[in-house]
């Protein structure tokens, strides 16, 4: 990790994160930047904002379906919204914080195969099981993995990595701070670009 | 108005909406299109969708705050978060729909000064009075526009023009629809242009 890497707050069940995900590192590659990832659980943040999940809200739900796609389209992003829809991000968190305090290339990896799995082929990332077996395909002892993910230890980690996101002010996913400066959402990878371009203005 | 006119949706107290304002047309020009504005009330939007004003959500609002002036400063447009908000948009917009139904090349001139008028100088554009001096500075009847602001069949118009952008699927501000297809938000408007520039993907 650098000082000056992009720090990406994602939860693993958003699709402007999953979308997000995608073209991030190489906006910041061009940029001779690295890419920093915090898993964030979006329940607790609508907790504290009272919002609700986009494609639940009356009139904005159906032009988010819309959008989710286009965006995707745009940029070539396979995207199939999955059937199960929202689901639970806690297992997947839980094995990439896990896996990043070991290894944060491979964690990288499971980051891009979890997402992949759900908004590609629909695969529910809400099950422990499906995130071992992504883990596994990348090399991670399955009954380790298991196991961590039921270790005390890091489920407070993930609480803590969460709290720490909502203290800086994460209000979505994904949500993209460089140098301090906070940008929400899948449509600001543009505008990010510009600053890095510009060193802001 | 033609067929292929770009369709604008903004709220008057909107400062996504006034960001946007001041961009759309040259967007529109670029491509040949011209723009077709339509005022709507956040509030019957919202009242339908649950969603709260932006600077009023816990956590988001800190984050708008910061952005409306950085959204700004980047297209270098005057902005200055104004110290009444929100406010009503009732009077501004029935005085647009009065003038638009006359003139409309001066119904826009009146919905740039109206918005640049709150948006720069903060000027609570709630008041009828405010709104009528605006319109003077354009050289509209101030007697002409009061007695048109109370009259009921113009605001039966402002009710039916929020439905209409409602059944549209009008979900917040600015909303603007480009050959049928929705696109929501001030962040969007790069987007648009590609659209435009692609014919769509």
């Amino acid at each position: 990790m650098q000082d000056d890497s992009i720090d990406f707050y994602f939860d693993f069940t958003s699709p402007y994160g999953y979308l997000a995900s995608e073209r991030i590192e190489a906006i910041a590659d061009k940029h001779g930047r690295t890419v920093t990832w915090h898993p964030i659980l979006l329940g607790a943040v609508f907790k504290l904002s009272g919002v609700k999940p986009l494609i639940e809200v009356p009139l904005v739900g159906p032009y988010s379906l819309h959008d989710f796609t286009r965006s995707a389209r745009e940029h070539e992003i396979p995207f199939h919204m999955p059937e199960q829809f929202p689901i639970s991000g806690v297992a997947a968190s839980r094995a990439f914080l896990w896996l990043a305090g070991q290894d944060r290339q491979q964690a990288a990896a499971l980051l891009h195969a979890l997402y992949r799995a759900y908004f590609i082929d629909g695969r529910d990332i809400g099950q422990p099981q499906v995130v071992v077996d992504e883990a596994e395909k990348l090399g991670v002892d399955r009954h380790a993995l298991l196991a961590a993910m039921q270790d005390e230890q890091l489920k407070a980690l993930l609480r803590t990595v969460v709290e720490a996101a909502i203290e800086r002010g994460v209000c979505g996913s994904p949500f993209i701070i460089v140098d301090g400066e906070p940008f929400w959402g899948n449509d600001r990878l543009e505008q990010i670009d510009r600053w890095l371009e510009t060193g802001g203005w």
